[in-house]
């Protein structure tokens, strides 16, 4: 499927909606507490609300209207917000530091960790993700994702689609920007790493937004790579 | 065999030495590459030289004499002095980079795999090196090391022992220092640690610098665990 003989040595992945469901892992849990305290939530609302406070809270500290915040506190912004346009009260503060924490349980996809094996007999493989340290740790020990390195834009006090992300994550694994490769569900951050330097891979994920949502459309020609998921990955980079 | 409940949930790990036998896998490469040149050089000498120049040159870096300078760089810095030193001549820039390398090949001790999958069954296991990051993941990888997270002072700009880089272990994986423990195969590394109010765990290598040499002496009541390797340090913390 790629378009030329590509170089490239290292792998970094987009990490939410292109290697974890954090929809269905956020619903899922907010459903459950639902109906462990019979409160009634839309939780399909709910997880929606919260992500979508995500991109405008990463801006304002990329236009430094906000100082340096980590993901988790920035979740946690949104999340207390949250909480009171639903109408969702009684929990403590432990209960809300858990439900902030469902974000180091999202679930992956279920051909990441066979595509990650594969991939990973050739390539280094690494997170590139706006999620700090502790949030892709967690996430990936709790799927047993087989990853070389977790890399994040918290390194960089830097949220994606900011260039020194990309750049970052090729110079912490030693690389110039076009041995690496930004493998992604989202085309702006796709065009963000390609505008500096790197290669590039489309993995389309209709679901990221729901069952009812429609998928990104791309050209073929605007990235490397393009592949369904990451078995079709693995095979369009021969291994 | 610690002294204390201990609330741990992250182990950080000293690599150089603790991990893998730098020593060891450094006099076997140089004798290879005597033999493939027909070049007469005592590997051991040569070793212990390249070691020996680590130190002292990221003393500089600490105080400020050399800019920032990752491990990579540094070891480069030392093996060009060492060439000139050993009268090693007629090595292209390849190959003297592929010498350089050799630190991104070091063999782990053999006890090493079994006891981190012990480990993190119960702990985050995390390096935590004054190796550079592209340096501990490409070692991890060909050792096949199964760290949750790789971190290097490198992403602190600051070497061991600056309280930088245990503080900020800990504080890019969310924890407390007291609930992160460095394990460390020196005492000068672990006493740093412990300053900075993490846990320590103290696992011998009597071997590090070779069959002749002595190890470390240290009393019990120094350091919260002792072990006299990775299976011992995963029977003291009940993995």
């Amino acid at each position: 499927m790629d378009r030329a003989p590509l170089d490239v040595e290292v792998l970094l992945f987009d990490v939410f909606g292109t290697v974890v469901d954090w929809r269905g892992s956020v619903v899922e849990e907010i459903e459950a507490l639902a109906r462990r305290t019979g409160m009634r939530i839309d939780a399909r609302r709910f997880a929606d609300a919260w992500r979508s406070g995500y991109a405008p809270a990463m801006e304002k500290v990329r236009r430094g209207e906000l100082p340096w915040m980590n993901i988790d506190a920035l979740h946690r912004m949104i999340l207390d917000q949250l909480l009171f346009e639903f109408g969702i009260q009684g929990l403590d503060e432990q209960a809300i530091v858990h439900v902030n924490r469902v974000w180091h349980r999202l679930r992956a996809w279920p051909d990441v960790v066979e595509g990650l094996i594969r991939l990973r007999s050739r390539f280094v493989v690494a997170t590139l993700s706006n999620g700090n340290m502790a949030l892709l740790t967690n996430l990936s020990k709790n799927g047993g994702l087989p990853w070389d390195a977790i890399l994040s834009a918290e390194l960089f006090r830097h949220y994606k689609p900011d260039p020194e992300v990309y750049l970052g994550g090729a110079r912490l694994l030693s690389v110039a920007p076009e041995r690496a490769m930004l493998v992604a569900a989202h085309p702006s951050d796709l065009a963000a790493a390609k505008g500096c330097g790197l290669r590039t891979a489309f993995v389309s994920r209709p679901m990221e937004f729901g069952p009812t949502s429609r998928g990104h459309v791309v050209a073929r020609e605007e990235f490397d790579v393009m592949a369904n998921d990451f078995l079709g990955l693995a095979a369009a980079l021969g291994t």
